[in-house]
């Protein structure tokens, strides 16, 4: 009987190569199989932070998302579409490990926070070897890139998707210390809204490409009528005790 | 004129090399000089993650805490103690960087996350060129431990220490999907305490020594009476939308 092989989750970090975890980019350097997730027709986020690091004989399995923003994810068809696409997934990537082969998924990010490799992950575990290698989140690129300590002393931190009511965003910004806010793109004005209702404006900056070419910091006030990625970070430092 | 040399703050992640950057092994590999907070008579947890990496050749500076817990952190004392003693590691950090020595200070963790070179960035930062290097943070190697992701779709995540009053935690207990709580210790008591009034005790894990030898991965309840080191992590994970 075939022994399984292993299925990867490989936290990628926030985009530089350079801030791969040395296991990262081991088993990159020795992949046979990656898998990844990206929109129909893009090359993909996560495949590009590593071009130039797999070798050339590894074979791929790119995941094609089949809805992002078409189908609002209230709608119950989102969750169903999205569900049988993880399942086809799994079974692709449960049969490799089936045959004994390791297989590493790519994941921007830290998997396990936020990741969309925790729809695999889910699935897989009871069945085969599964390995997440944890990574340096996009928040800790972003906070990093505008030269300020994000929390200090007793700061409490709260970590807030975009997507939420306004009401819930400016209630949980209003009671942290520090805030980090993710899922931006078209939640853009809500999110500036809450953290006025919050008292907290003034006081927010706005990452984009954090750690990757196109990096830019500025406050979000000056920031007013631009347009920003999906995966920008609004970060609001705490101002905690500092000897 | 002499060129200054840079500073670097090098985030070496939760404690397992492996888990370092690529960016930072490599920054290691080099070093001329490093530098690194330890307790007075320890050999220090940061330097322990290094050992192996750093050149024999490498000068080192450990800088000594003058006080841990001897005075409480509210005492008007500490902050001067620790004032001063900032200001020293200052000096001497400056007048290598002045010098146009390249010095790499390690920190655990990430940097900017409640981390200890923070005081020293802040003396630095105007005077001498500073890096920052992110790293995984404690809390990633955490839940990735507990075999669990940590956050789904919309979930708020706070990160709270465990210095908090216990009302204060409690609060934010009840209003967060996710949590993470560090700085235990000798505050277990009141952390227990405010899970059990916020409703998330039965939910909690408790994290020792995460990615290090002697990790420990138990539910909160299954650890009653057990000492648990300063640097252990509870993790209370989101139960958000997934498809």
């Amino acid at each position: 009987m075939t022994t399984a092989g292993t299925i990867h989750g490989l936290g990628l970090g926030p985009g530089d190569p350079d801030l791969m975890s040395v296991r990262a980019d081991r088993l990159l350097r020795n992949a046979r199989h990656v898998a990844y997730f990206r929109k129909a027709g893009k090359p993909g986020q996560a495949r590009r932070i590593v071009d130039g690091i797999l070798p050339e004989s590894t074979v791929e399995f790119p995941m094609e998302y089949p809805v992002t923003t078409e189908i609002h994810f209230s709608d119950p068809r989102y969750n169903a579409v999205l569900s049988d696409f993880y399942a086809d997934c799994t079974t692709h990537l449960r049969a490799l490990a089936e045959g004994g082969e390791d297989v590493v998924v790519l994941c921007e990010g830290d998997p396990f926070f936020y990741g969309s490799f925790m729809h695999l992950y889910t699935r897989l575990k009871d069945h085969v070897p599964v390995q997440v290698v944890p990574a340096i989140t996009g928040m800790s690129a972003a906070w990093t890139a505008t030269g300020m300590p994000v929390t200090w002393g007793c700061d409490v931190l709260s970590v807030l998707m975009g997507t939420l009511p306004e009401d819930d965003l400016a209630d949980h910004m209003a009671r942290a210390d520090a805030l980090v806010v993710m899922k931006i793109g078209r939640n853009m004005d809500k999110i500036r809204g809450a953290l006025r209702k919050a008292g907290r404006y003034d006081d927010a900056w706005l990452v984009e490409y954090a750690s990757m070419e196109g990096q830019t910091v500025s406050r979000l006030a000056d920031a007013e009528g631009r347009v920003t990625p999906y995966f920008s970070i609004i970060v609001v430092h705490g101002q905690g005790r500092r000897p």
